[in-house]
């Protein structure tokens, strides 16, 4: 089998480690591991098939011979380079946010729209995590009953605003336990003025507000959704919030059909969607949670019932891993994809 | 001034302790304080202005000369103790469910609905938490434009799970950071065979689960807010979720008017709304949160912004006490407008 030479970009972050535990486990043909950072993390090692690789400084030069990069070191570094990655001949998957929109590069999900991948001209986009764990959940609702409408509250893990995210809801909660002062310095963004306490408390803020009073976070579900699901009419309404957990995202999910449904068939159509796992038995209080969900590539859905007030209603409680199916995960599984149906050069 | 003989039933819960204090703080005319809790823990003492006050056994001859009964322990004990107050004499303000769907029980939010407590027969019932935050922010709106529907996702504090739902999360969240393993026994409901851990977690399970699938929780929700709306036909789609945090309630709150709206006019109607705090600045990072509503008694509303999908679509932000305006606070209220509007006997 052919084996490939993959940059992993961003490899000392949250997200960036879990691209190479990943890269491992699915037993992904890795010729040679390139993992890349900042010039300040250049030199750092990461572990890989029991070995330590050394990472080196991305610089456009470091590209060269570079099959597959993942890039998951911010939008302003996935401007920068992958421009120069997919010129020396690299098949860029981005895990930012920089080139999501643009209609020019597939924004891919494989099991919600993993054929548009095949049509790319050197770059990729990951989508946002919020919107992946969603339309893997709803993938299989819009095919059969069609979706007019979506209402949203999530439930985010810090771990999606990185390791120094982690870290700072550690030592807060921490600090808050031994009855002493906290001084927030990262969340809700790290590069806005004002920071707030996240231990024991929740934030209304992903990311940095927009004209409209939404979010950049909100309106990534609005946009990124109908880019998925190629329909720029469906409606969505978002309202992000970081909540104090460290890993696995929460949303709760109102849907509007466009065609009548009964439960049952909701039921057996999540019970076979791809990458789907229903956990829904009230019965016995199983449902998905934050901390089950850590570790596992599945989207988790649960509390699945007919809404009381709209005959077309629909309500779910979806869960997932932020760093895996909502980015690393996601990201390595867009690779096997182009290996598996010829999407490389 | 005319001063009252009080009781607080349950004086040692974390909910009777807020009613206490907050009789003290709003200097309500208490002539006496009389503290009830079970035979388990009568003996003990509440502070109230300085001075130790002994709690009790709340058994039937314990009400004669009571004038007001404030009850907090729970709708076993609502149901057996509180008719024996009314016999006695006394107007209860019950906060727990046992009355609140009573046709003949007044369910009351002062901002919202104060006079039905006036037409009381003895009994008047303080809504559920998560209601009363909801409705105090929506009364102004609903009033002006009509409200047609509401979807609405909770950020639910362990406290409103009593006292011992807060050892659990501070116990958990210690045994965590030490690397420790937990054995959850009171979250999410302490009656029910199944507990899941509270800490760094999210639950979607508030109260015990009906066969409609949804929680008695969020059919309070349903039911409380049309009752206390007078508005039988409002419709409320509710997923109630519990959050590491120790005190405040968060909900996101999705809103259809029956009446086309300017985002100016909410502004103004939020500003001036009894009981509400604005707190809406995108621009400076500044939207309610829990961890500065505690001790509050208002109702902080922010992320005020038009829906993009719908003409007379809004969301709202609504976070506030759950132990004060949400319980306790509430209810002195109720006890308050009784006094100055001749509703005592």
């Amino acid at each position: 089998m052919k084996e490939y030479t993959v940059a992993v970009v961003g490899a000392t972050g949250a997200v960036g480690q879990k691209m190479i535990e990943t890269l491992e486990v699915r037993r992904f043909p890795v010729g040679r591991l390139v993992p890349m950072a900042s010039a300040r993390s250049a030199g750092q090692t990461v572990e890989f098939r029991g070995r330590s690789v050394e990472v080196i400084e991305a610089r456009p030069e470091a590209f060269e011979g570079i099959d597959i990069a993942l890039f998951s070191a911010g939008a302003k570094v996935s401007r920068a380079l992958s421009p120069e990655a997919v010129r020396r001949g690299a098949v860029v998957i981005d895990n930012s946010s920089a080139f999501r929109m643009d209609p020019e590069v597939p924004l891919v999900v494989p099991e919600v729209n993993g054929e548009t991948a095949l049509s790319h001209k050197g770059l990729i986009a990951n989508p946002n995590c919020s919107t992946i764990q969603m339309v893997v959940a709803l993938k299989p609702l819009y095919d059969r009953f069609g979706i007019e409408r979506i209402v949203v509250s999530t439930y985010q893990a810090v771990s999606g605003a990185g390791g120094k995210a982690i870290e700072e809801l550690l030592d807060q909660t921490r600090a808050r336990l031994a009855g002493g002062a906290v001084s927030p310095s990262v969340l809700p963004v790290a590069s806005l003025p004002v920071h707030h306490p996240i231990a024991f408390n929740v934030l209304p803020q992903v990311d940095v507000f927009e004209d409209n009073g939404f979010t950049k976070e909100e309106m990534k579900m609005v946009n990124e959704t109908r880019k998925i699901l190629n329909d720029p009419e469906i409606a969505v309404t978002p309202t992000c919030v970081r909540v104090p957990v460290v890993t696995g995202h929460a949303e709760a999910v109102y849907v509007e059909t466009k065609r009548p449904f009964s439960l049952d068939d909701v039921y057996g159509l999540l019970r076979s969607a791809p990458g789907v796992a229903l956990v829904d038995d009230p019965a016995s209080q199983r449902y998905p949670m934050p901390l089950e969900a850590e570790g596992r590539p599945e989207v988790f859905v649960g509390r699945v019932r007919r809404d009381l007030t709209h005959p077309r209603g629909l309500n779910l409680w979806v869960v997932s891993d932020n760093l895996l199916k909502g980015a690393a995960y996601n990201a390595v599984q867009i690779a096997e994809l182009l290996v598996e149906r010829g999407g490389l050069p």
